[in-house]
């Protein structure tokens, strides 16, 4: 509204039959089963358009006629439902020692969901160090080709496929940094392109703390909630931002690096070269190698879900030392909420990844310090939450990525079209 | 574009004509002078569409000819301009001890810019402490009152008036926290409204730092840059953010509280009642309070600008102590500044307020401390200046909110109609 690139555009009257066709599609993703009759009443477009935008959206296979109909006065009434079936969006993020996939229909029913361990940097597999680029993106070409293969022979066609990465993206899909892989500039959506031999579906690469955020805002408990933070954790810690409903990215792509902010001034070293970062005092692995320090060495942790797993086997039990750990790491997610708080005033942030599994323990110390932090009264109004949504929220949001493009009035290209 | 909110509405042909409106003007404002010929060549409207929306926009007074024309093929073609006469916009900011006003017209033009100060609390006006509530509002008020007469003398109509406040605005014009001004839960658009005797033109509040880089984005040295942050250094210190070309607010409209980002743990209390905050350590007040500890005692500090020029000549005369004393602070900015761009990767920050002066010996290590505190390298590409606006960016930035609403495509409603 403010600027002049988000002006008024002079009205093209070509343009009315996309938006309509937009219009006319929401409104049946909303309100199935609906009569066209409805969409007529609610949209304001006359029965005629609105026939024949339903019968192009029934051609792409968009929207189909129920076996349903209604019956008021005069003829019957064909009730619309969406057509989920014909297309899939894919999701999938990368971690250091592992693939995860999902597939969404145009309804958001998930179609499938695989996790894949891939061996580390070693032969042997056994290093407990990140596998490399190369072999990770060839992990990545061999779960996407299977998914696609599963999903094309179910009906579906793929249209999109976005990749999620714990790091800094450029906007033309290169990995600038991704300190937890190791990973230096790396052209992951060259590369995956070549190794998916030009796949028929658009490839992107996202930060998949961005990924995140998007499912939180889509499927989350506090969906739609326009001012909304989604705190991953897995071997990293980052967040998505959304502001006013829309995903904040920053000039290159970069934002939501949570897990970068100081906490601890001269605290313990973080993959990214500095010291006292929130990751490396309270990430997933920080709190592993405090509670279990006889297990964890100086290198990544092995196994970091069981690890996780087993400190809140202790924490149930009231292990006086876990619960303090929880207890600090908790002080210091807050603190580096209370800097975002300050800035952004937001009205929820969840608490995602493995941090989910540790909220009992960490959050109300969280909460404590997130208000005591921020200068508007009780945090602004900022609601602390653990996510409702799995260590695979990135991959859904990946996945999902499809429905927003739709959202956004942008509807799928057929095969053949 | 991802959410349902800002999906696609039906297209309804009575919008088009006040969307036109709104393009025609857009096309005015930007190639003035220019024919009827050469909007309709551009916008693809037809000739008779751009003359009857031409015809509007001159009886609405947004639009002249000029005595200019253009000759080419057939008919001389008579040039049209932006009418910037009829109205004007008005922004009023308040701080502790004075009162801004500044007043545009449609060009953009400045109609006035005036400062008055304010008497502190005591009768004697001597206490150093904030005027009341009451006080500054009745100030305001008068400001108010006198510069509409003048610009109604000038045969000006005022459309909107916006007043900036150092503190936590409500969307209702409630000021929750200005710790500067010690207020609290001030009614200020409901008190400014009766005091001005229900005027004719629209009255808003807002934070004095998001006017400021509302000002920024349209008048500064790098206006236009999508994600853009201008900080403010009157008494207090606060961030105006603005991402993919909009300001951010938050949920409440509490954002850009940088002055209350933690720094130095354990540090110098701060009028929000915590310890260590960025306008603790490194504001204008308590640079001059380093500086010049015999003068300024624990209270506000007196005549904080004439303070400020004594830092600056004693900084051009190479006082060593001066010189640590802006270095340190400039850590601290750049600090504050890390998380920021950590969380945001905004491209341009400028420091404004009293950091304008203080820059040269300010910046050079606040850039320092950005880069070293930031994950994405070289600080994400953000670059570090002084705004070229002055004290008055948040007074600059309030006049023009009637030109962001007539970019949004808000025409004004002239009186009598």
């Amino acid at each position: 509204m403010i600027t002049a690139q988000h002006g008024p555009q002079p009205a093209d009257f070509a343009d009315v039959r996309a938006t309509n066709l937009a219009v006319v599609l929401r409104h049946v993703r909303r309100h199935a089963p609906c009569s066209r009759a409805d969409i007529a009443a609610v949209t304001g477009l006359n029965k005629a358009t609105v026939s024949s935008l339903v019968a192009d959206l029934i051609e792409r296979r968009l929207v189909r006629e129920s076996g349903l109909t209604e019956h008021r006065i005069g003829r019957p009434a064909t009730m619309l439902m969406l057509d989920g079936t014909a297309y899939a969006g894919l999701g999938v993020t990368i971690a250091a020692d592992q693939v995860t996939a999902v597939a969404l229909d145009l309804a958001g029913e998930q179609l499938l969901s695989w996790r894949r361990a891939v061996a580390g940097g070693s032969a042997a597999g056994g290093s407990g160090g990140p596998a490399s680029p190369g072999r990770l993106t060839s992990a990545v070409a061999t779960v996407v080709g299977r998914a696609v293969n599963r999903l094309t022979a179910a009906g579906r066609q793929v249209l999109k496929l976005t990749v999620g990465v714990p790091g800094l993206v450029d906007a033309d899909g290169t990995v600038r940094l991704a300190s937890d892989l190791g990973w230096h500039d790396v052209d992951l959506r060259g590369e995956l392109t070549r190794a998916l031999r030009k796949p028929g579906y658009d490839v992107v690469v996202e930060n998949d703390a961005n990924l995140a955020v998007l499912a939180e805002y889509r499927f989350g408990a506090h969906a739609a909630t326009a001012n909304l933070i989604h705190v991953t954790n897995a071997a990293g810690v980052g967040a998505g931002i959304m502001l006013d409903g829309r995903l904040v990215r920053g000039g290159l792509g970069y934002s939501g690096e949570l897990g970068h902010l100081e906490v601890e001034p001269g605290g313990p070293a973080c993959p990214c070269g500095r010291r006292g970062c929130l990751e490396a005092v309270a990430g997933a692995a920080a709190i592993v190698r405090q509670v279990r320090p006889e297990t964890a060495g100086e290198g990544a942790v092995l196994d970091l879900a069981a690890e996780v797993d087993e400190v809140v086997r202790r924490a149930r039990k009231a292990d006086r030392a876990t619960i303090d750990v929880l207890g600090r790491a908790g002080q210091r997610v807050g603190r580096a909420l209370a800097s975002t708080v300050n800035l952004l005033n937001p009205e929820v942030v969840a608490l995602g990844g493995h941090y989910v599994a540790l909220a009992p323990w960490l959050l109300p110390a969280a909460e404590v310090e997130l208000a005591a932090g921020s200068i508007a009264p009780g945090g602004g109004g900022c609601r602390l939450v653990a996510s409702a949504l799995g260590a695979d929220a990135a991959a859904i949001g990946g996945a999902a990525r499809l429905l927003d493009e739709l959202d956004g009035g942008l509807l799928p290209r057929p095969s053949g079209t």
